[in-house]
């Protein structure tokens, strides 16, 4: 499957959890990444709080991100009056869920999140939602 | 020019009239009309306020609704915590924006909206916005 296609999926994916809790729904932004625009990939919201997710679904262990991207999903949530979030679907560990102040920068300064950050400092789908907040061991 | 591609332009200009407010932010929905989840055209947010927008690019005086697409706009709106709101770009008319209690019934139950009731009770995007509230003679 293509590096696209398994992206769509996986959002695809996200959008239901969203849809499935009954309280939150999603939606997927048209042409992210190809409009002129800031435009987050995703876009989720309850009565209360909103959600503007960039989404990446990798079958490595460490995710790198494009330094623009990460500017334009702050500055689109600032605007717009959402929570700038990362959703990272690992191959076989699932979604883990990480704000841009959580990503560790390489020698090059491009932000990055290994496996082992997002499992320490990122949240789960329930915890992201709200149904609990899971304690974290530093 | 299609229908299609007619309503895609439309949706691109009014999210650029956003843009171009500075204090707002626009995205299109990804296959609005095809997914089998509830989604509209468009969201628009500030920091205050949430707009869920079904937009429409129309030649005829008079647009007719389809039932089930207000329904889900008003489905969406209400999970999402976003004001639902119809967007109407007459030719030679320009945009004017109304609420769906704002439609009229067809004899056959259908949503309508005529430019003749889209002027009376309809905004104008500056004050769709908030930039200011237009006095309306009844």
């Amino acid at each position: 499957m293509s590096s696209k296609g398994k992206g769509t999926r996986a959002e695809r994916e996200l959008i239901h959890m969203f849809h499935d809790t009954k309280t939150w729904i999603a939606l997927r932004a048209a042409g992210s990444g190809s409009t002129p625009l800031p435009c987050p990939d995703l876009l989720a919201g309850n009565n209360i709080r909103k959600l503007a997710i960039e989404c990446k679904s990798i079958k490595a262990r460490k995710k790198y991100f494009d330094k623009v991207e990460i500017k334009e999903l702050i500055e689109f949530s600032t605007i717009f009056g959402a929570e700038p979030w990362l959703a990272v679907r690992y191959d076989n560990e699932g979604w883990y869920f990480v704000t841009p102040e959580d990503l560790e920068e390489t020698k090059k300064g491009n932000p990055s999140l290994s496996l082992h950050v997002a499992m320490k400092k990122g949240l789960r789908f329930p915890e992201l939602i709200g149904i609990f907040k899971q304690q974290k061991l530093d």
